[in-house]
């Protein structure tokens, strides 16, 4: 919701087309790459994450790359859609570089994160869902607000030096990897944000690196693009092409409460599982519908006046 | 080298077998499940790449869960086999539990490691090789010869504290998940660490999470394991199921170059790719030999004597 109206003015810088013709362009029985036709990806990761279903469900996984998309929104929610058919499902998405590699100070990826959802029987699905980077942006703009510090591992200073300006992002400072420095395995994030960025971007014919399309509409689009838009990158596997979806089920229920029952370390209470904090909220909002930040809420109704949609304030 | 008498040790318990029937025990035209019959991982590993390579020729990927097997050695090695074949190669293994998940005091997870190989044209290859943790545990046990502390982040003693004590793992204490703490993303290190024990070890019917059996050949088997052996993970994507081979290795070229040339920050020569130390290893050490440190050295005569081979030192 936070991102609507961000949306809005891609499409109205002509960024964003909004009847996209999406399609496949290469395929094989296993893989596909999708062209996006400049789509919003909360149009076109759907419809790629349907083709990876529909190929694991003929020869076991699917695959699909997919180019020339936008911003597809929350990574877990396309890789969840395969929890239905008895499938693990991944998604990643490539995105505009906030990012210093190790030893850089030259951004160069986006945050890039990674979902995999497994299903389980009884027990709530395994969701992991995160940026490849120590915290992602959002968290940032959290202090902006605030004007309190980040915690040293969490950005640099245009220099490449450590630091704990939350604002830093924005004065020429870039997000670090998972890791934070090199001591403590910047260079693994480093790798993993790069894997995403290939998959997304160099196997599909987006763009990457430097070059991956900003999302805010007032900043130029990057000159000499190697590839067309934004880039996802999409996998489902079926259970039951490597075992009976039953049997698994009743391992994963039981990988879940052995972790579940960890011992927990002195003030902490229990230890979680990857997705156990986002089933308790999915449950309590549900039920109590989905709390909006006062300024989300007044964007929404800036943009529902400015359409002429009558929207009403809780 | 260094673990050839470790893998004598499990052979001679019995943990180990000699001569095992490896084979295909459930597949798709995607995916297969090999059971390993309790061989060494250096013997099972290439056996199932090979079939995950041999069905992404048919039908654009191949993905083969392991189960039933034992140490296989360097993961980036498997990974590194698809390269010849104009495929994406990935390797991944569980391994006995010595890091505790965000929040706990317990062992629930092995190192873990992933490894993505991608092929390129001119440059040398993308080979990403990494345990889901801060640090391996060879870096530790280099520490612990050295009587030098480790940084912060690294491992924890058996409270759950903060530790920078280099055989904390020997007494009781944890390696963590990359990111290192709550605060650093250590939850990510450990979603990834999950997933690998996942897909290595529910996926094939292995052994997984704090059941994996132990490395060293005096550690007892755990009670109750869940599954059979250590598990692995292996893909292969033909890159082109995806798009013309030549242009995407044209792409990586170009990404490769454009990140060996972002800016590095003060103090630091260069922005390294992943792979690039290893490659530069490897062509060094085709040249001038293998380093092999003293007590390697020794322990592999004192091997070779006591099997009436006659090795010479260098």
């Amino acid at each position: 919701m936070a991102r609507l109206s961000g949306y809005v003015r891609l499409w109205e810088a002509g960024r964003i087309q909004s009847s996209p013709y999406v399609r496949i362009v290469h395929e094989s029985p296993s893989t596909a790459v999708v062209d996006g036709d400049r789509g919003l990806g909360l149009v076109v990761g759907p419809y790629a994450m349907e083709v990876a279903i529909e190929k694991a469900r003929q020869v076991g996984t699917g695959w699909v790359s997919v180019k020339n998309s936008n911003h597809f929104g929350i990574a877990g929610s396309h890789a969840m859609k395969a929890l239905g058919h008895d499938m693990i499902g991944i998604a990643m998405t490539n995105a505009s570089a906030l990012v210093a590699p190790t030893f850089s100070v030259e951004r160069m990826l986006g945050t890039n994160p990674i979902a995999v959802a497994i299903p389980s029987g009884n027990e709530a699905p395994f969701v992991a869902d995160f940026a490849t980077t120590t915290a992602a942006n959002g968290k940032l703009e959290i202090l902006q607000r605030k004007n309190e510090d980040a915690p040293l591992g969490w950005v640099q200073d245009k220099e490449g030096n450590p630091s704990t300006n939350a604002s830093e992002v924005r004065q020429g400072g870039a997000l670090l990897p998972l890791g934070g420095d090199r001591e403590h395995g910047s260079h693994k994030g480093y790798a993993l944000g790069s894997i995403v960025d290939i998959f997304s971007g160099i196997l599909s014919g987006a763009s990457y690196g430097p070059w991956v399309p900003p999302f805010p509409a007032y900043v130029p689009i990057p000159e000499n693009m190697p590839g067309e838009g934004i880039g996802h990158f999409f996998g489902a596997m079926r259970i039951d092409a490597f075992r009976p979806a039953a049997e698994f089920k009743d391992h994963m229920d039981h990988w879940i409460r052995r972790f579940k029952e960890a011992r927990p370390a002195k003030g902490h209470e229990r230890v979680l599982v990857p997705g156990e904090p986002e089933t308790e909220f999915e449950k309590e909002r549900m039920e109590q519908g989905i709390p909006l930040l006062g300024p989300v809420e007044e964007d929404l109704l800036a943009l529902g006046n400015k359409w002429g949609l009558t929207l009403r304030k809780s």
